[in-house]
């Protein structure tokens, strides 16, 4: 491979002739080979291109660049938002804890080709836009990593999670309203209990998608708060007046999404309790889904010696070597999310817990923990949705079957004759393998014509709104 | 010890004869000796005192009790909440996981106590108030005990943990405030970085924790809504109607919260996302605290060989062996409790996605863990308080000696010789040991005059609200 | 409350009267009010009572201590072993994180302890017995805790978790031969698939316990290592020579349990990996009995709309509102200490990795973690053996009824007529709701006699050792 | 794209013309789009290669294939195993929980390369090699995907984790060493304490990865036992007699580890306890190192207001914004691995616990982060090593100021003059702000002299090795 030699404040470095990363770069490939390269998000890098973007225009604005120089610095930044310059951003995640090394890769990116953009080949001559004065003007990694980091974790929570857990919500309470009569067992310590309707049960699912929807978005507000404008220690030092709330605007701009300026800078630094606090609603998500995705495959167990009670879509064999299986895939795909996204939450946990003094230094890990669990619940929802959640039918014979035959109905009569004799007709008909009726008859404690007005599963059920 | 005969559905059982628990309580006892007995935390108890209360008068007012069942109930329930009958409840968490056995355990000890207070002797005759008929009318275990849940972590959070939290918030405010000016030395990646005030860095402390609270705060509208009148599996089978927001409303009315009823029952028995929900707010705390405790511990090191920039009140003699030692030992006491907290949040969420069908059964677990960490944050908040934050002060000669030392003033020449340059002097100085006006000057970089006019480190601490 | 004044290096303490505890015993009372009283577990007690009398007889022996005090000291140990004295150590685990105030209340105790045994009343005369000087020789909280923690460790999981694990294990075993021969039908991603013995499945349960109690029993070398003689920071400094490996002798003399000074005392105070360590296998059995106890719950699901293939003890009635209901309440326990112990887990690694220095100051912390997962885990077993496992039952009814619908038991046919032949008849019968015979028979695949002889699920459970 | 079209026992599907994978790999591409694709370790895909040569060959051996087949089976797996067919491997971890579909698209690739190897087309003729009925020949994906986990996490952990460590470990005991007579101040509470020698310090460390190291290394045992041989639920139906021992011989043969067949094939198939016990372990080592690196940076911090005790190699410029800047990031990442590893700890113990009758259905999730975790601590350790550890020097000019200075010396005065006279000292020169010396003499407690020969740092630190 040929090199070129570029220099930084500690010395030459010699980097590949054709890519546009400079020293600091270079150097971060060299001292930081652990796992596989470039793992650093790529919605990291591109929440650098709007901050690096949106700083140049304030700089511009407040006097203290050029608009040549902004126009320069944002060209580039547009064709990193197109993913034009993929293969430039080569830094891993287990890198210095502040960043430093992903934010000057960018820096440097945007420097050299800018200044091939100007005409010049990279490495050659003075560079018109330098990468510390001018792309990184009124920045630090230290302010720029978590805003970088909040720009990604809001859009992909926005944009990935929430419409993913909102269409499988929407698809459950559909199901609920389409199933509001199904009269079905119950069951409670996974024993046989009184009935309700499938469109019940299905609602309490929706339900707790609403609730983790709800617990997601209270947590946006903290989110939408960009550090940038804090520089080194959230001082704000080397950033001309007014910049903090200007560069936010710009962010809002550019992204679309309300970003404002966080009002405590040394908070947004030195902590990132903000993605400790989405993430954990995100844990919340995931613990629902967790319940959800297993009650569905249990009820669809079988086909003839499980539970049986509701049919999910057939997507592919399912076994190598049993021939005929079908297995609720969908299910196994999400509940190993839902398992995912537990374990970011310590990780994240475990990062955040740990800052010092005016700044955390594990930005990269927390950033990328989040990213994977947004990225992740939003399309196991949809996969969720689509390749299953929406093909939910009831098997209505076995679901007849079941609730006919079931000993809970007795419950039915505790007002009526009292809970103790009620226990006593069941644990008859349980013991002796016969129906309800038939032993209440024989105990003489309900007639024929009463036992069949008294207990109806579907009188059970509650109101159906 | 003598004992009595109780009678349940199962059969005969011998309880301790001057007890008021009866057969299903004494079964739970022999059947669960997991770890130490009466586990089962006292604000449980303390919920259901309430809700039974509530349901009595509620199924009065359906006209499903009579006025004198209610009353004798609702006597019972007051001796509870006075805590006369703390003796009463030998459970342990590690039982049934709906909280059946506790929730009986309230029903006989009610009916047993109601028996006596009417002048019968324990266990003889007629019970006038039946535990199963009465005490529970309208209820399951399923939906009492995640209401009693709702309620004990209600109050916990809202009686305990805020209110400890609000307190060390407020006297980090104050600190803030008062230290605004008294500039000293930032350190990132814990090494010497540019300039800030005492008073900016605490205030980012106090950020952390108003960020916690309103997450705390936004949680609390899904805690305020309780189960009950969902009874077994949420289609309130066997309650009147109106029952289930008449309930809430009398909660509402003794516990002087503003708990409502739950819209989807389904939802509040068979997850308790809501656990989930506000105990990651909890964790988002501890994550706080941590760094928040862990700072000042550093930033009080010493008194000879650490940073020493701040002192700390001096509480009990530090060590066994090495005499006039002190330590930071209220920083210890709440790092342990955020590392437990960090545990009950695993915990809970382990428990939170295992619900099967109806309902969790990980109640006890839950809200043993809930309660656990709701209540260690509030004291240990009002502990650090008064016994650490309360008492800091800044060491003024310390801090002075460190800022004025420090090779990263240098950063205030970036904007005036830019970021080589300045790296150079900085690094020269390092080399030599010698200050940066020194190395400053030598270069030809600056004049002493400039550097005096530039570098000064209460010029590089932005404005200082 | 009568108090009397006791002193420390710091000054006067008001202690109540007749406490054995002195001046820093009150302090820690007074200065950290958090949570419940005296929740300092009572085994680390225990630990503190057989490292203080081993202390002083290593030191007799070493010649610093006369036999007189030796003797003074030990008869107090003896009462605190016997739990004479159990009132008399009132601190919680939320103190400083080096257990000092702990390692000075068992000083002071025994100090004054041995004061009144002389004759004197508590706090008049100079001490014959002196906390520091005497009880305290040799040693440092920051190497005593440590010990005490390690003695009360090892011991409960020797005594309580490792029994009651092999217990359940050898029930399982028992089981396991004893149904050895019962084929059923096996379930894989809960899907109906290819026969198996109830016997064989067991097994699988049993295995996993072995391997859970080689992995705790892999660790005890580890934890067998007692810090004591390290001091302060890991010197040994004040210590006589060949104390450390003589006090060891000592402890494994007094516990009857084989423990040994630890080879780098640096290591053993400043770091508890041997905790870290062995709690990782206790999650591990966690994670195995989880499982376990999930199985059995499904297996024994019903009475009539769930699986229902096993039969368990009905132990007590299971609902407050449903009559006649019975749940697997041994499953709900021991699956909520499961979650615990997870839980557990990471408050136990998040205070084993943030040692700083010569300390780990999250040692009470990590105690009482470790050793409420070890009881919890070693009685639950219990309970479940003996509550549930040693009741376990087939269903032969249920199960043979299953085992002879199953649609897997196509697979025996694939090494006769090919995968894709095989699934074509197994995906007719389940579309038809007919045998796999009739559909083999009718798509022409397979002859009456072949199919009667190749299908034979009790050839397809391989060799029943 | 071009498309051929492949069939399944579920009827046709479009497939891109020149891949090898065939119907049910396509069917995944499209039913999972979750996160990235390709994200199943490739290490998984090579544990596959292993492990179907090794099949092929058993199979070979039992008479049940032929040579021809088993070659062209074999000349395939050793293309994989040269990763000569990498972009054949496009599905995701998020799959099913068998991992079912990973192992279809590696027979699925075989078989199209062999029958393209033999001359053909793909897509056309009849297959010489056929997917499911040779490739996956005496195997179910229920025991192939196990077994090349297995395979993945042993060559892991023994080819990158524990030499990565083990590298780690022998830098810090050769600087154990080095430095065993620096004497430097001890730091408890993070306060100042006795002395001792940097060597002991580094000693700790050393003494913690040792045994981090020998708890992986106890694991090894369980993690060398493969499924293979279990087939669909562990009886192995359908594999001729003998044949699970000879695979594992074969899997041992080729991989070069000592692999063994699991003695208890439902174990191995329904539970990945073994993937759960070796992560804890590297769990341990993750705690182990987060306090080393923890340490090294505390210790390295300044370089003018920190601790400053040690040098570290300076490898990067630190700051984006503070010129001359210098940061300990290899300690940076490193921590940030150990956080990841303590994420990836509660991801694989939920997978784990969660397994359902004869199957775990966690699997591509367990594996992912076993391997990642197994990689990074590797990867991590040598980093640190290479860029770190390797470099740590003295600070002696530092070292030697802090000691000399510091009040805990008075320790030394305990066996001389008693603890109380010896904190009255420490605590005057402490408010003073004078020397112990001036303060012992003053208080008339011991002479000059005296004191000169008592308080010596160098004596202060036991027995140096």
């Amino acid at each position: 491979m040929k090199y070129r030699i570029e220099k930084d404040t500690m010395g030459e470095v010699q980097v590949p002739a054709y890519k546009y990363w400079g020293a600091q770069t270079e150097r971060s490939r060299n001292n930081f080979k652990i796992g596989p390269s470039a793992s650093m998000p790529k919605e990291i890098i591109e929440g650098f291109a709007y901050l690096k973007k949106a700083a140049a225009y304030a700089n511009c604005d407040l006097g203290v660049l050029t608009i040549e120089k902004r126009d320069a610095i944002a060209v580039v930044c547009d064709e990193i938002l197109a993913e034009k310059l993929a293969d430039e951003f080569p830094l891993v995640i287990w890198q210095t804890g502040s960043g430093t090394q992903s934010n000057m890769n960018v820096n440097e990116v945007i420097a050299n080709r800018a200044h091939v953009l100007k005409g010049f080949a990279i490495g050659e001559g003075e560079q018109y836009i330098k990468a510390n004065d001018d792309v990184n003007k009124s920045q630090s990694s230290n302010d720029t990593f978590p805003t970088g980091m909040h720009i990604a974790a809001y859009k992909a929570v926005v944009e990935t999670t929430i419409p993913g857990v909102e269409k499988l919500r929407e698809t459950l309470v559909a199901k609920a309203a389409e199933f509001n009569n199904v009269v079905k067992i119950g069951r409670t310590h996974l024993m046989d209990a009184t009935p309700l309707t499938l469109g019940q049960e299905i609602s309490g699912y929706a339900a707790q998608l609403s609730y983790g929807l709800k617990a997601v978005k209270n947590t946006l507000a903290h989110l939408s708060e960009v550090a940038l404008g804090g520089t080194a220690v959230g001082t704000g030092l080397n950033t001309p007046a007014g910049y903090d709330v200007k560069v936010a605007e710009y962010i809002a701009k550019f992204t679309g999404h309300p970003f404002v300026t966080a009002p405590n800078k040394f908070e947004a630094l030195a902590a990132h309790d903000a993605i400790v606090e989405t993430h954990g609603a995100l844990k919340q998500l995931a613990v629902s889904l967790n319940k959800i995705a297993n009650d569905v495959r249990m009820l669809a167990s079988g086909p003839r010696s499980g539970i049986g009670e509701i049919i999910i879509p057939e997507n592919e064999p399912g076994s190598s070597i049993m021939p005929g299986k079908v297995n609720p895939t969908q299910c196994e795909a999400l509940t190993m999310v839902c398992a995912q996204v537990m374990g970011n939450d310590v990780a994240i946990a475990v990062g955040g817990m740990q800052g010092h003094y005016e700044l955390n230094v594990f930005k990269p890990l927390m950033a990328a923990n989040f990213l994977q669990s947004a990225r992740l619940l939003g399309d196991a929802c949809l996969s969720f949705d689509e390749h299953c959640a929406s093909g939910i039918e009831p098997n209505y014979k076995r679901i007849e079957e079941l609730v006919n035959n079931s000993l809970m109905l007795v419950t039915a009569l505790n007002t009526k004759i009292g809970y103790y004799k009620s226990a006593e007709i069941a644990q008859t008909a349980h013991k002796n393998g016969t129906t309800l009726k038939e032993e209440a008859v024989r105990l003489g404690y309900v007639s024929p014509e009463d036992f069949d007005a008294w207990v109806k599963p579907e009188n059970m059920v509650g109101s159906l709104k």
